[in-house]
């Protein structure tokens, strides 16, 4: 089976968080193509367990899809090659207000595999150790707590659709929840 | 709670499925920030469920990542406003060859809510009609069928990351699977 062959990859424009290039590629029929990629340092995003059970959840405002949304507590690498549970227990911390030493990898995604190289690593976090919250300059979150069952029906309704978290409690919930 | 206000939106790049803009936004601490966004069509994918069970995959070399994928069957919107549905029916038999006049809502997906407004609607296909593989020119795309189990088992092993295929699986395994 053919790869596509990547003859160059140009920077087109540099954004805040993304860089984005224009690559020019062989595909498999022998045509030259150009195509988006977009290169993103990863991140990492954490289901973190409360001792009752009940999952520790932010919400916040999503400008890119104008509304408020429902996810695990995430961010991205501070540079490239940060270890993701490092990124992991940082998050964690300044987005929950709770730390962990207990950190166990649960799934990995790419997010939007087209045309991005996004990767997120999503981890499982128990024995949360109560800390302080100590958001960046821009974010605004409110950190709530539900149980697996009332977020699973939320993901069947269509009312949770950040695909990391959908991703990463359904999977948390048939490795843990049985 | 406080949303994060748009005060402007402007093309910074158009590439080939992707437009790119830089935001000018006031967030919640009152400061203004230059954030990007990512505006995408959207997409449809599907779970092609055989009679015997196994699901069908499809294999194909994705520049982003600079290797091979196994994904469930995906594709855009041909234009804005097409139905999620028929955008999955086509793709369904578009890269698998089979169709089905059953297709079934599961789960929506926001794919990297931080940047981007892509959304996924991700649909199960039962009663397999066999019909024509029709791949558009740039694709080469290898169909393979696994059974629910050894889907699950590449999950926790991190052979396969792309997230609307995790979200899916684990959604279809959930739901259908007991």
């Amino acid at each position: 089976m053919k790869k596509v062959e990547r003859l160059n990859r140009k920077l087109a424009y540099r954004g805040a968080v993304i860089d984005v290039y224009q690559d020019t590629v062989r595909v498999p029929n022998g045509n030259i193509a150009q195509w988006d990629f977009i290169g993103h340092l990863g991140a990492a995003a954490v289901v973190p367990v409360l001792e009752d059970g009940r999952i520790l959840m932010v919400r916040q405002y999503r400008n890119a899809l104008d509304r408020f949304t429902l996810e695990l507590p995430a961010g991205k690498l501070d540079a490239a090659g940060e270890p993701m549970e490092v990124c992991a227990a940082r998050e964690l911390e300044e987005e929950t207000g709770y730390r962990s030493e207990n950190l166990e990898l649960l799934i990995t995604v790419n997010t939007t595999v087209a045309f991005c190289n996004e990767k997120i690593g999503i981890y499982v976090a128990k024995n949360l150790i109560p800390s302080h919250q100590h958001l960046d300059e821009e974010e605004e979150i409110e950190v709530e707590a539900f149980t697996i069952d009332e977020l699973t029906d939320m993901i069947w309704e269509q009312k949770m659709t950040d695909a990391k978290t959908v991703a990463g409690l359904l999977a948390y919930r048939q490795k843990y929840c049985r």
